[in-house]
């Protein structure tokens, strides 16, 4: 094997594959990225037990001179890669145990790992896709992921659930306390799907989507989702069981609505909840909010050791109801509001002790529910 | 005690009294900071088992409109303060037991720190002063305190050894595999002195002097040293017994000097060192540095079990000297190198197994000392 390619280029293309390495694994040939180099391309693919990765290069600065295969150790070659400055890379082979890695007056020599150990891996067939827009998908990741639960008590709950029928794709991650949901029109030529993806996965498919504005490719079996992209495969297993059918907990009547400035109001949070007293079981900042008589709204905490805080929130515009008080988590506030793009919200509350929504004005398809806390 | 005072003038000084807070201590009331506030000044006070910080605010946005003393929670305060935005914040008590802070639409009661619980923070008597300058003290820190050793083994050697004697302010650094030595002519009206300063107080007073460009002084006894700068007291514990005589150790000849360019070689150092062996009993990477025959710079690393990284360095200038070969810490020297401000450096060699220095062409009063490792 010997061949030569732009360090830019390269560099690039070893920061997607690093996103399937492993960080601990059983199987140590896995900290090794496979290189296969044919005639006019070179495929590498990385691997752990959530995802697989594979990048095809033809990049017109690949320069091939002898094909070959190869397990590189995944953590050093990404190391020297980024700490090389010249502009073009050469490898080559010695007796195909070491690998020689010229830069300049750098050189390297690696040791391989037995491709032997490296595991077949299988990407799913290129059948039948769908077709999605890649910064919408990036979106929905964006509004709905940290909302899964971290948890793996209910380990269902560690995934964004995607669910398409009859036109719509429907997109809801809960972790029991909070819940994002996002459901849009979308036309693809595709039959219904109905999936759970870990929100590990969804974090490196969003990195990986933040340099990529072009269409996707899906393509789906009972365990895995594939995502093709340009020169990408990106797989990842899927979680097993049911998603809970969430639509049934949101409320459809709001007797309170209140418009806020979003920023405002997360301002308000943040400050309130500095003093707040943390739940127990969930180890969130608890704050209480309230609805006074005189429409301004008040946001306070108490901490018995600490002390108390209080902020008036004037709401954007008039509020909707009666005089009320709740209570809930500092943190699934301002987490839940920060996932909205429009700088105007509204909360719309069931009741005290109902769960309450957040809708955004610019963000037409999206809802935000959190529980409340009880409080004295 | 009721004042106001302007957010981000009362900001400025909280962060320098936050460098004298504890992280813990086993006397709680230092958590607090004391607040006195006069007729028409504030004193703020912080201390803990290293240091003790004082800064006065006689700012005009200070208005007191009654006197008191009263030991305010600390961390609590500083977040508070750090997250408001209004330009004017109000303090008031509440029967001595509650501080209330008012800023715009916001209101926090903090649980004061019983004002009997909290030591009294002797400061040294300000006569007789020793004048420096703060940007010259500032500079030594950086050029000599990342030299001291962060074990305590030999806990004379956590800290910088600053000696005045005969117009010459002498400071050096090591923990006894480098060492950083700056010596320089400095005319003080001072008698002799010899202290050496913590490390860690060193770094607050470094940052502190950031933000500060006047003269400083200094009021030395045999266990203290207070830096005195306008509005701001800082004073430091300082490490008992005799620091080592380090000059001795300076080798006087060296049979090899070979001029560099110092970000080039940092970057030689860095790549070379990714592969590079750990040293047992240090914990750092090994690296040889070989002058060949053909007057080019080696530098390589040896790693049984990943592989060799091997560089080749253009010396800036024709070096000095026969070949040779030395090997050493790759965080040693790159740190070393670091520290000069001068973009074309020298390293002086006495020999394989002797200390090698380094000299700056613009940081002429500076000397930085690694010794090597043996080799096979």
């Amino acid at each position: 094997m010997v061949f030569a390619i732009d360090r830019d280029q390269l560099l690039d293309q070893l920061l997607i594959i690093q996103k399937g390495l492993p960080t601990k694994t059983p199987m140590p040939a896995l900290f090794g990225i496979k290189f296969e180099l044919f005639e006019d391309y070179l495929l590498m693919t990385s691997s752990n037990t959530d995802v697989a990765v594979q990048v095809l290069s033809d990049d017109p600065s690949l320069s091939i001179t002898k094909t070959g295969r190869v397990v590189i150790p995944g953590r050093y070659l990404i190391e020297i890669i980024r700490k090389v400055t010249s502009k073009r890379i050469e490898f080559a082979l010695i007796e195909d145990r070491l690998l020689v890695i010229k830069a300049d007056r750098s050189e390297f020599k690696l040791h391989l790992i037995d491709i032997e150990d490296y595991p077949e891996i299988d990407f799913l067939d290129l059948d039948d896709p769908i077709i999605l827009d890649s910064q919408l998908l990036r979106q929905v990741i964006r509004e709905t992921n940290f909302a899964t639960a971290t948890s793996e008590k209910r380990p269902i709950l560690t995934g964004v659930n995607f669910k398409y029928e009859d036109d719509h794709l429907y997109c809801v991650a809960t972790d029991s306390y909070r819940l994002s949901q996002k459901d849009m029109k979308v036309r693809t030529h595709s039959k219904q799907f109905d999936i759970v993806v870990p929100n590990k996965s969804l974090d490196e498919l969003q990195k990986i989507f933040d340099g990529y504005s072009q269409d996707v490719e899906l393509y789906i079996n009972p365990n895995k989702v594939l995502f093709k992209m340009e020169n990408i495969l990106f797989q990842t297993r899927l979680l097993e069981g049911t998603y809970p059918d969430t639509r049934r907990i949101i409320p459809k009547e709001f007797p309170v609505s209140i418009p806020f400035n979003k920023e405002e109001l997360i301002s308000a949070v943040e400050r309130v909840s500095l003093m707040s007293p943390k739940d127990r079981e969930s180890n969130y900042s608890i704050i209480k909010l309230e609805l006074r008589a005189d429409r301004v709204v008040e946001i306070s905490s108490t901490n018995s050791e600490i002390g108390d805080a209080n902020e008036e929130v004037v709401p954007a515009a008039d509020p909707v109801g009666q005089p009320m008080r709740i209570a809930f988590s500092a943190k699934h506030l301002s987490e839940g509001l920060r996932s909205f793009s429009s700088s105007e919200i509204t909360i719309d509350f069931a009741g005290e002790v109902r769960p309450f929504i957040i809708r955004g004005d610019d963000d037409q398809d999206m809802i935000h529910l959190i529980l409340p806390v009880r409080i004295d």
